[in-house]
Formats: C-alpha cells, sequence, structure tokens
C-alpha cells in the first residue's frame, strides 16, 4: 500500500479519534458544529498530502466539492462516513478514500480509526485486504440465512420505502438491522459478517471506495433498483455473490 | 477503582477485542456459535475472579443465570451488550457489570474494549466517570432539538410499536436513530451524546449497570411506561433530566 496514502489515513484517522473521545457536546448545536469542523479538517488534510504528491490530480469531496485537475485522476473523498455515529457516539464512523480514472474505480480505502480496521483494493491487484489480510465475502445464498443491514435511522418515511420496495428480505431474513454508515458496512460485507446491504441514500462519496473493495472480496454491487451498479449513483445495494439470485427473485 | 473489578474488565475486553478482530465467519451458523462461546468464556472469567476476590457474593449472568451466594450482593453480568453488532461487524458493544445490594444497585461498570471507553460509577461516590472523567448528561430541553436513539432493529412490528407509543418523538426529535446496545446507549446519554434512549425490550443485565451511570451523571432512568424505574423491569427510558417534562408532555 502506498505510503503517502496510509500516512494520511493514519494522520487524518488520528484527528477523528481524538475528536470523538473527547468531544464534549452538552449542547445540541455544539455538537454539529464539533462534526463539521471535523469533516472539514480531515478533508483539506488529505487534500494537502495527495495534492502534494500526486501533482495534478483532481478532488471531488464531500465538505468541499470538486477541485478539477489536470492528470484525469480524481480522488472522492468522505471524511467521515457515518458523521451521525460521529456525533452520538458509536465508533462506526470512517474515513473513505477512492481513486478515480475514465470512470472507473481504480483504488479503494476505508479506514475506522477506533477500531483500527483499513480495508483497501485496487483494481490491479484484484484483491481486498482488511489490515493486510486478504478478505472474503459469505457463502450464504438464501435469504432465510441471511444477516442484512439496511441505511435506515429511525424516520418513518424512509422505513416505510424500504419496507415496501424489500417486504420479503425485511420480513425473512435470518437478522435485519439498519446501519448508517454505507462505506464501512460496504466492507462488512466484503468481510463476510453480513450478507447484503441496502441503501437508497448513500452518496457517492459513501459508496465508491467500498464498491471496489467489494467486488474484489467476491461480491456484487448493484443499483439501489438492482441494475447495473454505476459509483455516480446514489444508492447502493452490495452483496456476497451466492445471495445475488435470492435477491434478484425477491 | 477497585483493581479486581479493573483487571477483570480488561482481561475480559481482550478476549472479546481478539475474538471480533479475527472473527471468519463464512456460514450462518458459525457467526453464531462464535458469539455464543464468547459470551460463554466472558461471563466465566467474571465469575471466576469475582468469586475469588469477593468471596461468598451471587452472580446474575446472562449465559449461566442464576447463582445464589450467602453475602447478600449479587454481580449482574451481561458478557457482550450488542450481540448483533458484535457478530456484523459494529465496534459497539460492551461489557456491563453491576452490584446489586438488597435490592439497589451499589456499582455499575460499562466497558467497550474496542474503543476502550470505561463507563463507571458507584452510589457512594455519586458522579459517573468515563475513562477516569467525570461525564454529565446535556442540557437539551426539546424533543425539537433532541437526539433520540431507540432500541430497534429491522423488524417491522417492533418499529410499529416504537411508532405508535413514541410518534411525536420520531417525528420531531432533531434526529432519530435505531440502536440496539442498551448499556452503550444510556452511558451516551449519561456522556451527554444522545439526550434520549428509548427501550421496550432491554433485560436486567443490559440496564442495570448503565441505569446507576445515567442516574449519577444527572439523568433520568424510567419504565418503558414512564413509571419508576425498576432495574428488574424489561425495558427503559433514559435521558438528560432536562428532557423529562418534554417526554412525559408526549
Amino acid at each position: 500500500m502506498n505510503k503517502v496514502i496510509y500516512n494520511v489515513l493514519n494522520e487524518a484517522g488520528d484527528i477523528l479519534k481524538k475528536k470523538y473521545l473527547q468531544g464534549q457536546s452538552a449542547h445540541e448545536k455544539q455538537r454539529w458544529e464539533l462534526v463539521t469542523e471535523a469533516d472539514i479538517q480531515v478533508e483539506q488534510l488529505i487534500k494537502a498530502r495527495l495534492g502534494e504528491a500526486f501533482n495534478g490530480d483532481g478532488f471531488l469531496g464531500e465538505e468541499c466539492g470538486q477541485q478539477i485537475g489536470d492528470s484525469g485522476r480524481v480522488w472522492i473523498i468522505d471524511p467521515i462516513d457515518g458523521t451521525t455515529n460521529f456525533v452520538m457516539g458509536k465508533p462506526y464512523f470512517a474515513i473513505s478514500l477512492a481513486l478515480e480514472l475514465a470512470g472507473e474505480i481504480m483504488e479503494g480505502y476505508v479506514y475506522n480509526p477506533v477500531s483500527n480496521e483499513l480495508y483497501y483494493s485496487t483494481k490491479r491487484l484484484g484483491v481486498s485486504f482488511l489490515n493486510g489480510e486478504v478478505i472474503s465475502v459469505s457463502q450464504t445464498a438464501n435469504v432465510a440465512d441471511s444477516l442484512v443491514a439496511f441505511g435506515f435511522s429511525a424516520k418513518m418515511t424512509a422505513i416505510q420505502r424500504y419496507y415496501q420496495d424489500w417486504q420479503v428480505l425485511f420480513d425473512s431474513c435470518r437478522k435485519g438491522v439498519s446501519w448508517i454508515a454505507p462505506a464501512l458496512t460496504l466492507c462488512n460485507v466484503a468481510r463476510g459478517r453480513i450478507d447484503v446491504f441496502v441503501d437508497f441514500g448513500a452518496s457517492i462519496h459513501g459508496h465508491a471506495a467500498a464498491s471496489l473493495i467489494l467486488k474484489n472480496a467476491g461480491g456484487a454491487v448493484f443499483n439501489y433498483d438492482m441494475t447495473e451498479y454505476s459509483y455516480q449513483s446514489t444508492g447502493i445495494i452490495g452483496c456476497a455473490s451466492s445471495m445475488t439470485d435470492s435477491l434478484k427473485g425477491l
């Protein structure tokens, strides 16, 4: 793994971890200021470090928007995947970093600095790693055996939409949860801990890196309507490949 | 903090952390065997260490049931608060340990070994700590400003029950999430990161320790129907005290 990328993920991760553990948040407004501050700081750090190392690369950041380069390469940054978790005290958030070239994701990095879980993959390598070990998806093939994560919080309109679109999965899976950090959750599918992830709202920043990690771990990704995946679409379905037929049959 | 308790929490936490990070789980059945194994191992370790140190104490464990002592003191153990998170790859699980005497919780400990967050409180001290620092609840007083956690997963019957019972809170809070590790989530209320936690299913093992931590951090606890809290009841409402009037008005 490239040293510059490894170092900047660690440096940015330390910022997040420190802010997460120290965060004093007695007032509602301060909580969101804290996260916005962390978001901007991490994104600027990554842009600065990668900009130095990879002259001419462009950036697409969740906080600072687009910056065109002349190399054709674009770094897609989600400084905090799972901001609500960061604010509300759940160490399930990550830095997500993807390298895009000519409409394809070439590299993907997802790093949870609190649990120290670093997932990555590159198109060239064709495999995916968690902390240096090769990972692979589960072999689950049936809805009845599946562990499923849906990307909703406690918002009834969203829950009803998921339920309408995925009622059989909802009612018949072995266990369903509602998790709201798409990059990490896709990596948990890649890792074989979860069999299916369903999210209609995940942004390009949240799923671009993890989609490569999941594919190279033997998984499958689709747009939310089960059409061919585009990293530029909003929403994503990620699953162990052995689940694909079951999902298409729903 | 008592050295025996501190040491056993660390030792047990290391077991969980290691199993969590290494857990290979390609097959659905193995995933649950893994967690059951970890559950039993941690509970037995805690019983062994505390049994040696505090002769005559009794135990009430989630895995091994009740063991009567002759001191009148009972240790209430939840070896893994948040087992689903443990299995599915979210580092939001904890060991929960409470000391009960004559119908009262005297001490409470909640430890997330991955994020290394150790919450504790004792009746005698009257304050609560996170990693040695005194913590306190938020000052949020209105539903519209509140961050709320509900204890449901993606199970429609449960969601509908929460929605029926708490529709105004659901629809009008600043942000609502569904989190399923009651001990840690009550501690996040104690820590001022969340304003309200609502759970109809939390067991005595899951909320006994955290209820003391929350009370001693300036919070309020109730049974699920907003009657006076009993640690033996199933379900719990925990909130910053400033939220009590708003919740009672719903």
